[in-house]
């Protein structure tokens, strides 16, 4: 079974609008076992749309069009896809009762245009909109299917997934459904994991491994397509055990919603642990992603921002010797930063961060250079010295994952 | 000058990610008057790509790939692109010198197939790529012409602004230009704006008016076509003028780099006053906004990070009797916290941030109730109160905007 969406209108070829319902529509019909092999976006134009068609009807079964439905002149997909298959177009007439109802309900005049938004495609099956005012349209003619949609992602979803889903699931039963699992990695780059399981990749065809690279992340996910779910969890299960023989040390968490803040906080929270902070590079960052999370308040109470020596020193009470003779951004401003934290702020936990965001140099180290301190309540305080590319931003944004990274791997390793 | 878009990844047909580079190209591509007709998305598929790109030859003077430029094996953009033209990929030197540079900066081991990346197509020029390793190519080949970037949108975006951009304005003049002008607002939606506008909107043919919502602020872009930079300018001057008769007000800066920190740090550096802050609600989000400056060393020495009771009377001094008196989601608190910030840190000014990120409700508050104080050096400290809505992280950012805000308006006043 394959599938194509095209999405039709002027605004997304001039880049007002983005293609989100390809996005959806795509993952609604891996959902239902349906393979989607192209997206394309066409302007509100009857000639290329039908050429269009011509090629879709070639390597397609199922063609998804969305867009062109509505009531203006330059809303055509319903007349070109009708014309293009020798049918007619017919009023839908529970559209058009629904229109009535609307229009008499906001006590608006309708406009005649309106009209245009209750007619399908004769001899089609109509699509009723629980959210807009335009019908959709599925009819098979020959060995193609046509599915027309709406534009407006708040008609689209909803269409989709009350009236399309159950439609398309009755006459297209798969006999396998895609079973997937994502794993996330920190600390590993995706050439270096990619390399490492290298004979596991070539060597699987189902499940499959997919791996995808994030700002300072990895993830992996692993799909099996079967026709009973819980071979496919068993598929994944023995999949994912000769992933974490491999690359285990590197992984944080599962799940496309998940994030390593997230699975530290959670961990802190686990075993009743608090943290701290004290940011000069990072200027906030830290611990501002800390807040990002709900709740966060269990585990976190407050910290500093100190980003210069002065209020290194004022308000951790930092020997300024010390910051004199070893630099800000040093091994020693770091273990002192942490150490002194943790101890005004009385948490299980703090980090720090001193180091060169850039464009510039900084006491003759070049941007980049971030010296990460990390105290422990009952532990000697440590510094790690990293070397992070990129952008200020980007440098900044790394620092605060390997300090999130310093604290999850203690809260599991003590508990 | 027709063009075309082609997305390579399987990841984008199953709907794990959205083709924001499409949208991002189709304005860039606007921008120098080339026209986009269609976008395609395909897999990572040597056969489907090479049959579209048949099809894009047909009706497309410019194809620009972007995807699949990457290290794995799945990343076979440039040679099935290579292998269609009959071209080689060869080695580009600075590609090459830039990768080794990357791995022995951040002193991680460097992988065979990173070498992939540093490989373009023969007799093509080479994009480089600023803030990515794989490397670009733009080549022609009889009528068309093939641009290849890379997929993630951090690399891509800066290569196409600062390294293709001039490539193609250059390879394809058009007769007249767009001149173009952003104005930034604060402290308006733009269903106002656009009301307030609405006269001036529906009578601007060239320039054109174009008003765009972003959170928390409005932009408009000013658009003159013309074959005279010049002329385009004077006109431009003209309209910006009536413009700001009616909502002059809310304007703080100009142009699409710009930001409202971004102008607030350049005031405080204009006037050699320095700023701090005592952050609950946002936990360092402010702070860290400042830090994104590049040189804000000079205005902004640090801050607290006050998530507690107990952190706000520890590291601000604040009575613990007001806080339990008024609460901490008071104007009290908000007012204490400012001043207290002020003082200990030594600064001209001084916001604090107290209030609800939510979801849930807080001493009896509900999630978007925030106080945020303002303390200068010599006047009495205020507290305003603000309403926000939408999720945690927008009433954060939110909160921030209006802090700046605040402290802009001030530096402007006095100075």
């Amino acid at each position: 079974m394959k599938a194509e969406i095209i999405a039709v209108g002027t605004e997304l070829l001039l880049g007002q609008v983005v293609n989100t319902n390809a996005t959806f529509l795509s993952q609604e019909l891996a959902d239902l076992g349906i393979e989607v092999y192209y997206h394309t976006v066409v302007g509100d134009n009857p000639q290329r749309l039908e050429q269009l068609l011509v090629e879709a009807e070639e390597r397609s079964d199922l063609i998804v069009l969305c867009g062109g439905l509505g009531p203006t002149d330059d809303d055509l997909t319903k007349d070109t896809v009708a014309a293009h298959i020798h049918h007619s177009l017919v009023q839908d007439e529970q559209a058009l009762a629904r229109l009535h109802d609307f229009f008499k309900f906001s006590k608006r005049s309708m406009t005649e245009n309106n009209l245009r938004q209750t007619l399908m495609i004769e001899d089609g099956i109509p699509i009723q909109n629980p959210t807009g005012l335009a019908v959709g349209t599925l009819i098979t003619k020959e060995d193609t299917t046509y599915l027309l949609l709406p534009g407006p992602p708040n008609e689209l979803n909803p269409m989709f997934q009350q009236n399309v889903r159950p439609l398309l699931a009755a006459r297209f039963p798969q006999a396998e459904q895609l079973i997937s699992r994502v794993l996330r990695f920190y600390g590993i780059g995706e050439s270096q994991l990619v390399t490492d399981l290298k004979e596991l990749i070539d060597r699987q065809t189902n499940p499959t491994i997919a791996p995808y690279a994030k700002p300072n992340e990895v993830t992996l996910r692993l799909t099996a397509k079967v026709a009973d779910e819980g071979l496919g969890q068993q598929l994944l299960d023995e999949l994912e055990a000769k992933v974490m023989a491999k690359v285990g040390t590197y992984f944080y968490g599962y799940g496309d919603e998940n994030s390593l803040v997230k699975v530290t906080v959670d961990a802190l929270k686990k075993y009743g642990k608090t943290v701290t902070a004290a940011e000069s590079l990072t200027a906030g960052l830290f611990q501002s992603t800390l807040g990002d999370i709900t709740g966060v308040s269990e585990v976190f109470k407050g910290g500093f921002v100190t980003y210069s020596a002065e209020t290194k020193a004022h308000f951790l009470g930092i020997d300024v010797k010390l910051l004199e003779k070893e630099g800000t951004i040093s091994e020693a401003c770091a273990i002192a930063m942490a150490e002194r934290a943790r101890i005004v702020a009385d948490a299980d936990y703090a980090v720090s961060f001193t180091g060169v965001a850039g464009p510039d140099e900084l006491e003759g180290k070049p941007a980049g250079t971030v010296w990460i301190g990390f105290a422990e309540k009952g532990q000697s305080t440590i510094a790690v010295l990293q070397h992070f590319n990129r952008d200020r931003r980007s440098i900044r944004k790394s620092a605060v994952m390997k300090g999130l990274d310093l604290i999850l791997r203690a809260v599991n390793k003590k508990n």
